[in-house]
């Protein structure tokens, strides 16, 4: 492979020299800071990284790249955690991360279209003056157009949705160098195949997304959150799924055990109980947050916890979500040096206690350090596992420990990933979670990357 | 065209006798029947109905087909507005409506299992006693299936979202006989292609989807409906565009413009001013519904309606949602012996009060009946062209209208269809609301159905 593409290289640099002068880049400590991302899946060093600033400029090295028949991974802020941008086939590592313009915010009409590069905070803060803000929070700094590419979701999306609700449209390079547009401004539409549902999860294998148009909210007239313990998972698992059949609108149900309590506390500064626990937000008016208050607050002490210790002030309101995206790091530092093996999955909310706590039991009969972590309101949770990924005795009962959780998940009508994407990680469990479905997945990337360009190696195998 | 299919269909009858039955008709009633919705658009007789009950016979009747070369055009209720269902090349009509069957309500979770052939208030009846309901209400009583295929809305919309946002996975059946299911129960997954929102939509001509999993939702503690008249159109449009702009989360925002409100009245022995009306339904706790409809009522008044008028009893509730949904007959009843011929478009809710009144002036200038009825919290509004389908001169200044009313959508960033679909009626507009993006609608189609097979003359023209 190496010494086929060594002979193609130098023409292919030459004609991105041309088109993009010094924003393509051949060094190493460039490429080498492309050839990874956050997980610890092994890095892959592309052979040259671009840095386009336009649609034009993208379809300019998509038909260059195809020319000399060069794979191309595109690259966001590097925070995936399956190993989506790293480049498992050289070649060409594209970085949006210079298209970086909100391009335009119709406040009017709660939307605005924005470039891949964006980043979620950056949107934010463009929003400030506008009294509307995004809401999809995964926790990490990603970038916009990542966060569509891995359908990512996070702490808000029980009452917002996931990217695949809040996408309005996209621009996209396909491998042949079409430009689409998949949708219009109109804020649902029956005229024809709904591409933007494809692209929004395809992980940058169907095409490469350069625009964005995105829903926006309106920031609540109220906002309040709280914290409060359990005695058991059990009866923290049990009180967020009484919350969501009772079709409570809470903005954030997190559940966190005393594992990652423990972490918290100590990386944080937080002296929360060390015992399973909640954090909630709720979003609404006066009145209305303080009814849903009153009634998730019932419903917890019916499942045995304390009391809600609140967080009315934005600025502790802050500490404390900053503490729950934390939780990664948190977990690290109960190891230093070990690397963070984040999974996760979801499961239908009825089979969500069994499913965390058959998951619990497994790790406690391992000797491995997994803190759970998890967006309950969804049925989603996470296991970070704190591992030395030079240790092959603890990646492999990490790997066992993987199967099983993906494997229970499957069994109860779940999935083997509910925001954290395929990548490379999660590929071996397709097949078992589509079956024929998969095959009509192949024949999707079949006809619209027939040569295989477009980050080889991801979701599909051709 | 007709020479070669009666070479051919002996031996395919022959063969579907042999599965089905008297499941299979030849009947010149049954495939009259079959050969038509409930539009304005031509109909076009099948040279057979087959009427399956399982998804294996289904798959079973796909493969006969494909043996014999002929065409199959899925068929539910036959209340399409675009000419959906009627077979344009003739073959065989799949009436899904033996397939009625609720299999799975998974009342914990909040969603169900069902056969395309139950209908929407049928799944409703069967709900009934679960305290949980399905809210999308295109009007019709539409089949789940036809409402999956058209990717239905209705007046719920504006609050629950559409058909794309409430199903949750399908099993379909492809062009080649494979069976596959789009996605399990968990309520987000970042697992591979989207394509369940591929098939929503897709009109039957993608794959013919045999099971629909949906999102249900439960009761609200409170429902309260309202009519609100107003001294001009501006006034009523801009009272939604306020309330849709402030976040406030009604549940049914209707317009109905004078011409509609006259006719509602007739029909439906109603007694409300001949005004352009809002009709409101607001859902919630005690509370939140009095709170969003005193600040719905300030905001109606401030743009210079009178008071409310309130419905709170479930039967005037009902009586005033009917009247509503037969607005397309009330319509017709001001011309005995006409046909109605339903448009629609969606435009960014900014852009609504000047679609809607250009529009107006547009059939003010002319002499078509058309009543103006919309979802109009969704950006969605409809016409009603109420005319002689064989005066040719009445079809053509409908046309005319309709051309000027879709383009002028399009150029304001809206849709040609928010709800009805595209059928034959809109497919001359793809290409101007799509431009590319329609090439990559035919690589989709022909990836997955290369032969033409499924519902061959809808949405693309291969």
């Amino acid at each position: 492979m190496a010494s086929e593409t060594s002979m193609k290289e130098p023409a292919l640099a030459a004609a991105l020299r041309d088109l993009l002068g010094d924003r393509l880049s051949l060094s190493r400590a460039v490429r080498e800071h492309h050839g990874k991302d956050e997980s610890w899946h092994r890095p892959a060093l592309p052979d040259m990284v671009v840095f386009p600033r336009t649609t034009e400029e993208v379809q300019q090295i998509v038909r260059l790249c195809a020319e000399h028949d060069t794979p191309i991974t595109p690259f966001g802020a590097g925070t995936s955690l399956e190993g989506h941008v790293i480049p498992a086939r050289g070649g060409v590592s594209m970085d949006m991360m210079q298209m970086n313009a909100v391009l335009e915010v119709n406040a009017e009409d709660l939307d605005c279209r924005v470039q891949p590069g964006v980043t979620r905070k950056q949107l934010n803060e463009y929003l400030r003056d506008t009294g509307l803000f995004f809401p999809i929070d995964p926790g990490a700094d990603a970038s916009i157009g990542g966060m569509t590419a891995t359908r990512a979701s996070g702490t808000n999306a029980v009452r917002y949705g996931t990217m695949r609700e809040n996408v309005l449209a996209l621009t996209v390079v396909l491998a042949d160098g079409r430009i689409i547009r998949t949708a219009h401004r109109a804020r649902k539409s029956s005229a024809g195949y709904d591409l933007t549902r494809l692209f929004v999860g395809s992980e940058g294998t169907l095409g490469i997304i350069t625009e964005i148009s995105l829903r926006l909210y309106g920031i609540p007239e109220a906002v309040s959150a709280a914290v409060v313990s359990f005695p058991d998972l059990e009866g923290a698992v049990n009180a967020v799924i009484t919350t969501i059949q009772m079709g409570i609108p809470v903005a954030r149900i997190e559940l966190l055990d005393e594992v990652q309590m423990d972490a918290c506390n100590r990386y944080s500064g937080m002296d929360y109980p060390v015992q399973p626990t909640l954090f909630l937000e709720f979003h609404g008016s006066e009145a209305g947050v303080k009814e849903q208050a009153e009634t998730v607050g019932d419903i917890c002490r019916e499942f045995g916890a304390g009391d809600f210790r609140w967080t009315d002030r934005p600025e502790e309101r802050s500490k404390l979500w900053a503490a729950r995206h934390d939780a990664a790091y948190a977990a690290l530092s109960l190891r230093p040096g070990a690397k963070a093996w984040a999974t996760d999955v979801c499961v239908p909310i009825s089979r969500l206690a069994e499913c965390i706590l058959e998951t619990k039991a497994d790790i406690a009969a391992s000797n491995m350090l997994a803190p759970l972590v998890g967006h309950v309101g969804d049925g989603n949770f996470h296991l970070v596992f704190v591992l030395d990924p030079d240790n092959p005795e603890e990646v492999a009962e990490a790997n066992r420990l993987n199967d099983r959780l993906v494997n229970r998940a499957l069994a109860m009508d779940g999935t083997c990933t509910g925001e954290h994407g395929i990548g490379t990680g999660k590929m071996k469990f397709l097949q078992a979670e589509h079956g024929e479905a998969l095959s009509v997945m192949r024949d999707l990337k079949k006809a619209l990357d027939p040569r295989n360009l477009l980050n080889p190696g991801k979701i599909i195998d051709l």
